[in-house]
């Protein structure tokens, strides 16, 4: 749906300067700092800089900018549940390869996620969004208990608790990582992976 | 501040029912459901089915109750950087107990460290609980450089991450844990304690 529209849209631009992606990045920023709830189309109009008129010109509302946006995080995300390193191999492998994964999206598409994260189901759009996360929570809970069954999950470790604890380290990155930080996307996606998978420990317990 | 108010207000009780303590888990409870901007005394007098007047007599106005919500998640924090297992032996194993630690008095004072965590400096009482975050943020990364020095901490985990990451995790637990669901305090921090220090791959990488 989003690249159907952003096509479409190329083909009939608003006013210089924003098309519907233009647009819809300034969009989520404005959800981000205000809270959807509390941004008006007024809002967001003063904040672009045009009329409300040239908003309905590529959306027909706040609600479908919101479910534009929602589906971009989500896109990402589920897209990454089908490549090949996430449904091929040792289960504990795919899941290695996918908690990489979800942090470097996460970081690509940081406002989208963002924005994602603090949908609690109040709309329409955020009722799909949350049914849509639960296809990636299946998955991963797959993945995990698949990991487990192969013998290759550290015994003492609760499966049930194991991608809770994941992702909310990975979710909080949301928190504190800034584009043009200290970091790249990889070298956190690399000390998540290390963390997370051999541990903090040196030498590991087993070794010495 | 907080235990002074405590005996001071067991002399002289409010209306029955109400002592500052239940009082202000009361107010916790609401500042985090509405937000504490959103807050007024009049809020809070409905939601405790007593007058204004009667909140005043225990506390001077939202802000204390904030100030005293708000001290309680900390102190117990930073109580705990200063026990025995904090301070003595190998930095990693102080780092060990310090994370299991961090996890129980998260989950013994829920609703306190979530209001907590949401703090963004807004007020006064914010701007002090923030200061004294920083203090606890200190001795944790004063533990991890010290866990590096030592040769304790995984060669190819950036130090300057491991706080966040982990603290990333130990936080996310307030977004989904509830009293009397499946878990226990201990259960949750064993879980978290063994991802983080010795990693979900079995058998570890170094042993294999």
């Amino acid at each position: 749906m989003t690249s159907a529209r952003t096509a479409q849209t190329a083909r009939r631009p608003g006013r210089p300067g924003y098309d519907l992606d233009s647009l819809l990045s300034v969009a989520v920023k404005v959800f981000n700092d205000k809270g959807y709830d509390a941004t008006s189309m007024e809002t967001l109009a003063k904040r672009l800089g045009i009329a409300k008129s040239a908003i309905y010109h590529h959306v027909s509302g706040k609600g479908e900018l919101l479910e534009l946006a929602l589906s971009r995080a989500l896109n990402g995300l589920l897209a990454a549940t089908t490549e090949e390193q996430a449904t091929t191999g040792r289960s504990i492998d795919r899941l290695e390869y996918f908690v990489r994964r979800s942090v470097q999206i996460l970081i690509t598409d940081l406002p989208y996620v963002t924005l994602l994260l603090r949908v609690r189901g109040n709309t329409p759009a955020e009722k799909r969004a949350l049914a849509r996360r639960r296809e990636f929570d299946a998955f991963v809970a797959g993945l995990v208990e698949a990991a487990a069954a192969e013998g290759d999950l550290a015994p003492d470790i609760d499966p049930a608790l194991v991608s809770r604890l994941i992702w909310g380290m990975v979710n909080s990155i949301v928190e504190w990582y800034r584009p043009r930080g200290d970091n790249t996307a990889d070298q956190i996606a690399d000390a998540v992976v290390a963390i997370v998978f051999q541990g903090l420990r040196h030498p590991s317990p087993d070794a010495s």
